[in-house]
C-alpha cells in the first residue's frame, strides 16, 4: 500500500530519519528526454530550510537516478530514484521517545503496528513527500510534451484569502503566494504564529492546463475522486474541493451550471471536470493544510506506557505546512493526470485500431 | 475501472435506462449471515419517488441475490446481485438525444467514448447508486458484527446549517435532516427551488462509530485518502472534509491539536484519524453536493453536430441530489471501512501467528 | 480475487447450481459492434451434452447481456452478461452433502471458508467457464479487429500425441482433435475409460496468430507468465508449456536459439515470446489436464466430519476435461491477448504524442 | 507493471549494467525479525562465478537495507533494498550494440521500447533476479516463524533425470542437485557443452512444507496460476508442473485422485493444490529452463537496421541457467506463499471477529 497510479505507477520508500528515501517510478513511456537538472530543481522548490517560513533542517535533498534512463532518455523500465538524509538528528527525538506528539501519527502508528519508530515521525513525516515530488517532476516532464502544466501557489493562510490568482507571481513567492497583495499579511500571520511557538493552516489552489477532454475513468476511478485522494492522503490535509466546491453546495442549478458554447464553457464552476471527467476547461481544485501539528507550546498526552504527561515539543518545524505542501499537491496533480493520459488510451476501438495498424 | 475496494471489492453495471444494474461484491468473508431484507431497506432508503423532495420516477428498486449465499449466509465467493429497471421511460429524452445538458456529463462521455447514450445519461446517471447501496448494506451487515455503525443525515441545504447533529432523527425525516429545528427551512428551499424550476445544493455529514484503532494503509491507501475518493466520486459531489476540514486551515495548532488523555481524545477536530489511521475516535466526515445540473429553466448549450441551442429539460429530476446521496455515501463508508478492517489483518507478525497457530 | 486482467478486467460470479452465473467485462473499448449470435456460438462450443464424449447435463446456457451495449455496440461501459442455470440438480448431490470426493477442491474449500457448498462443487466447478468464454467471445470480436486470430484443439488423450495440428479440422471435430489420424484411438480412449467408469487425461494446444511484436509487460506482468497463470488456474490443469516447453530443457543453446532473418525467425522454439514479450510469431502454448476427478469406482475418503469412507460417486460427468476445456483456453487466452494490447498502448512517448496531437 | 504480489508485494529496479538494482518490499508485517546475514546468504546462493559451472562475472552482491527496519525489526513500512553492480563490463557489449541475440529479449525490447540498451540486456537480463532473492529471503523470514520451509534443487540436466531429491544435499551441491548418484552424469553434461561453446537446459523442482490447508485464493489467484506466473515470469523458463503434471494428463481418475484419510492424503499426485487451494500436503512443482541463449557459436541475426548477420558472442555467461535459477525459483515460491498467506486472513466472519474481539 505504498504505491500510488495505475499506468502511472510510484512506490515509495524512506522514513524522516532513515538512511534514504526514494521511489521507484513505473510506466514511464519509452524515449522521454529526463532532464536531472530540472528534476532536482523542483525538489529545491520543496526543500527545507530556504526561509524563516520554513523548518530549519538543512537538507540537500539530492536525487539520484538509479535506473531506468539510458543516455539521457527513458527506457520504459522503472526509474529509481534515491535521496540520502544527511541532516537526520534523531538525539532530537530521544525526549520524545516514548510521548505520542498530539496532531501526529505517532499514536496510531504504534497501535497499528506495535512499533514505536520515534525518529520524527519514521514513515509518516511529510519528509516522504520529496520522494513524491520527484516523481512528480518526471510526469512533469510527460505533461510539457502535450502542452499540459499544472501549476499550484498558496491561496490561503490563516484565513487570510487570495483574491487574485497568479501562478507566475508564485513560482518567484518565498511562500509561493498567488496574490501579492495579501501576501504580506499572509506572511505576518505565519510568523506571529511562529513566534507564539504556535502554528497555522492553510490552503493551496493547483490548476491544470491545457488538460484533454476525456481524462478520467468512470465510476471508480474518476479524475476529481483520484486528484482527492491524491490531496487527502498529503500530510496534514484536511479539505479537498473541485471547481467551486463547498459554494457549490450553496448555490443553485441554474447558477452552478456552466453553459456550453462554441468556444468552450461560459463558467468553470465545474473545475472543468464533468462525471469525473475533464472537460478540456481548465481543472482547478483546492488542498486544505490544518496548522503544523508540531508546536512548541506545553501540550497534553499520553506515553506508550499509557500515563498522561504534559510537554513541550522541541526540535525544527514548519511554521505553516500548506507552503512547502503546495509544491507536492503540484506533484500529485502531475502523476495523477499522467496516469489518467495513459489510461485514456484505448478507451475506443478507433484508437486501439489506429495505434496498431 | 468499475470496481472499487482492495480486499471487499465491488464492481458495478448497468445504465440509467438499460435492463438492469447491480454488482459483483466480491471478499465478503464467508459465515455471515445475509440479510436480505435489511438489504432491501437499505435500498428502499435510497429509491426515487418516495416523497416531494425527490424525483417523480418510480423504481421497485427490488433487489436479488444471485450467487454467494447458500443457505442464508455467505459463501466466501462473490455475491453478484441484481435491480431490474422497470420504470426506464427511454422515450423522455428522445427530445435532448443530441444535445449535451449543461452540468451533466453528456459531454465528457461523447468526447471520451464517441458514443451518445442519450438514455438518461446512460452509465453516468445517478441510477447506478442503487448498486452502491445494495453492496454497502453487506458491509454494514460485516460491521454490526464487530459493533461499528455508520450512520449520516443531511447537515445543510442551500446554505441553510444543521446545528446539532441527531442521526436517529435522520433516519426517520422525509429529507435525513439532521437537526429537526433547521428542518422546516431546509425543506422550503428545497420547494422554493423546485417551483422555480431550479434545484439547490447540499450537504451530507457521515459519522462512523465504533471503528477500532488502526485502520487505514499509510500512506497510499489511507483512510481518509480512500473516503475523499469514494465520496469524490459520487456523482453531484465536489468537496469532501474530514473532521473540522476547511475550519482547521484556519485554525491554530494549540487549538486544532487533539489533546490524547488516558480515556481518549478531549477533542476530535481530527475527524478520528491521523496519519491517515483511525485513532478510536469517531471518523467525520462531510460531503458537499452541487445543485441537481438537471434543472426546469432554459439553459445555453451545444449539440454533438456542435451548434449552439437553447433548451429546457423535462423529465423527472430530484431537486436536491444531497438527500438521497446522503444514503449512498453512508454505504460508501461502511464499504471502505469493511475493506479496511480486512486490511489491517495481518500487519503485525503477532497477528499473523496467532491467527495460524 | 474473482476477476482478472488489468485493462480488461472480468469479474465472474456463480455456482454450478445457483440461479445464475455471469461475468463483468471492463475495459472493452467503446464502437466495437458486438455480435450477439457469435458470443452464443463460442458458449455452445463449450457447452454440455453435445455428445457422449461430454457429461449428460444439459444446458442451454443462453447468455444475455444486461449492459455496455447500446445500439448493437459497446459504449465503453461495463458489460455484464448472465447465464441461467436451468438444470441443476442438486438432489442428484445430497448423498454427498458429507463427503469431500478426492481430486475436488471439496475439501480445500470446505477448510478455508468453514461452509460446505454441496452442490456440484458449488464455486469451484467448471461450470464457472461458462463466463469465461463468454467474455472470451467479446475478447475475439476484438482481436478480429485487428486480425488476430485464436485457435486451439486437442493434442493429446490418454497419452496419445496428435502428430499434425490442423486448427481448421479441430473445429469440426467432435472431440476437437487436432489431428485427423489420432483422432480415432483418442476418442476409443476416452470411451474406453468411460465404460470402465474411468476418466482421462488430455492436452490443448492453443495458438495465437497474428500478434503484433511487443505484447506482454516485463517484468511481472509477462505474456508468458499471464498465460500460464490464465491456463494453470483453469479446472483440472497441472501443467503449461511455451512453444517447446519441456523440450526445450532438454536442447542444446545451438539447437534451441531460434536464428532472426528479414523475413521472421528461422524456427520457433520460443514459442513466439522473448523475455516475455511476444516477437511476432506463432504464439503457441500447451495446456495439460488431469483426468476428470468424478469417477465411478469406488473411492477412500473423509466425511465433514472427519470419518473414514468409501463411497461411489453417481452422476453425469466428462469422461474427458480436456476436450471442453480447450474452449475455455482459447477464450482465456484471447482475453490475455486483448488485455496486452491495450496495456501495450502508451509504451513510447512517439505513441502517446501521436495519440493526442 | 513491475510489482509481484497482492498483500506482500515487491518491486524492483534495475539493469544489468545501471548503477544498481534493488527492490522495495511493501506489506512485511511489523515485529519481524530481519537477519541480514541470513539475506546476505541467500543472494550468496544466487550470486554468480562461484564455479566452473556459472558464468566468470563475479559481483559481490552485497545487499544493504535502506528502510522499514528499525533497531533490527521490520516496522511494517517499506523494505527497500539496494543491491550496487561492481563489475559491469559494458564494454564487452559494444560488439553487439546493434545485434538482436537469438533467444534474448533484444528483439523484443527494441521493437517495444523503441530504445536498445544494449548493456548486457539491460532489464531484461536474468541479473535482476537479485533483487527477487533479496526479497524472498525476508519472505522465508516470515514464513520460518509458521515452520513453513521452502526448499529446491536441480532435477534435471540435459534430460539427466534425477530419481531422489535429496533437498539437504542440494544445499551443499554446487549444482544443487538433488540426487547425489546422478550429479556426476549432470555436471560433466554442463562442461561437456560448455567445451563445445554450447548450453544445456535443466529443470528445478521446488518444495513447500507445512504450509496450512487453505492458501490460494479462488478463482482468479489460485496457488498454482500464481506459482505458474510467477515461475514462467523468470528468465528462461518455458514450462511449469504441479504436482505430478504432463504425466496427469497421461493418467486416469482411478490412479490420479489422492484418496483421503484421517491422516492426510495417501498418494501426491496433485502436488498439495486442489482448487487452487494448499491442502496441507507438499507443495510440488517443477519448473523448466531452456539452454542459456548466451552461446559462443556463430549465430544467424538481424542487426537493429535490419541486415541480416553471422556473428559470435563473446563474454561471460552460466552454461546452463537452471543452476542458479533453482536459487530464484525457491525465492519466488517463498513470496507467493507469503502473499497467500497474508490474503487468506480475514477469508470468515469468524476469524475477523476473533482478530478484532
Amino acid at each position: 500500500m505504498n504505491s500510488f497510479g495505475e499506468r502511472l505507477r510510484f512506490s515509495t520508500f524512506g522514513e524522516s530519519h532513515g538512511k534514504a528515501l526514494g521511489c521507484i517510478l513505473d510506466g514511464v513511456p519509452a524515449g522521454l528526454k529526463i532532464d536531472e537538472a530540472y528534476i532536482q530543481s523542483e525538489l529545491d522548490r520543496r526543500k527545507p530550510g530556504k526561509s524563516e517560513f520554513e523548518t530549519a533542517r538543512k537538507e540537500a535533498d539530492a536525487v539520484e537516478i538509479l535506473s531506468g534512463v539510458f543516455e539521457g532518455v527513458s527506457t520504459g523500465t522503472p526509474i529509481a530514484m534515491i535521496i540520502y538524509n544527511t541532516n537526520q538528528k534523531s538525539k532530537d527525538y530521544s525526549n520524545i521517545k516514548d510521548i505520542f506528539r498530539p496532531g501526529h501519527a505517532d499514536f496510531t502508528y504504534f497501535h497499528k503496528y506495535g512499533i514505536r519508530d520515534y525518529r520524527g515521525g519514521g514513515r509518516s513525516s511529510a519528509r516522504e513527500t520529496a520522494a513524491r515530488v520527484a516523481a512528480g517532476a518526471i510526469a512533469k516532464l510527460m505533461l510539457k510534451k502535450l502542452d499540459i502544466e499544472v501549476m499550484s501557489g498558496i491561496s490561503e493562510v490563516a484565513g487570510i484569502l487570495s483574491e487574485n490568482y497568479d501562478y507566475e507571481y508564485a513560482k518567484s513567492s518565498i511562500i509561493y503566494a498567488l496574490d501579492p497583495k495579501q501576501e504580506e499579511a499572509q506572511k505576518e500571520a505565519i510568523l506571529e504564529a511562529k513566534k507564539r511557538h504556535d502554528s497555522v493552516g492553510g490552503a493551496s489552489r493547483v490548476v491544470i492546463k491545457g488538460a484533454p477532454v476525456g481524462l478520467g475513468e468512470p465510476l471508480y476511478y474518476k479524475l476529481d475522486g483520484v486528484l482527492a485522494d491524491a490531496m487527502m492522503g498529503l500530510n496534514a490535509v484536511k479539505a479537498v474541493e473541485i471547481g467551486d466546491g463547498v459554494l457549490s453546495s450553496r448555490s443553485f442549478g441554474s447558477k452552478n451550471n456552466d453553459a456550453i458554447r462554441k468556444d468552450g464553457f461560459s463558467t468553470n464552476h465545474s473545475g472543468g471536470i464533468l462525471g469525473g471527467i475533464s472537460n478540456g476547461d481548465d481543472i482547478v481544485l483546492h488542498v486544505y493544510f490544518k496548522p503544523t501539528p508540531s508546536i512548541f507550546q506545553e501540550q497534553h498526552t499520553l506515553t506508550t506506557q499509557n500515563e498522561e504527561v504534559d510537554f513541550s515539543l522541541k526540535g525544527r518545524h514548519d511554521p505553516c505546512v500548506a507552503v512547502r505542501g503546495t509544491v507536492v499537491c503540484e506533484a500529485m496533480a502531475s502523476l495523477v493526470v499522467a496516469d489518467m493520459l495513459l489510461l485514456n488510451m484505448g478507451r475506443t476501438m478507433e484508437g486501439v485500431t489506429k495505434y496498431y495498424k
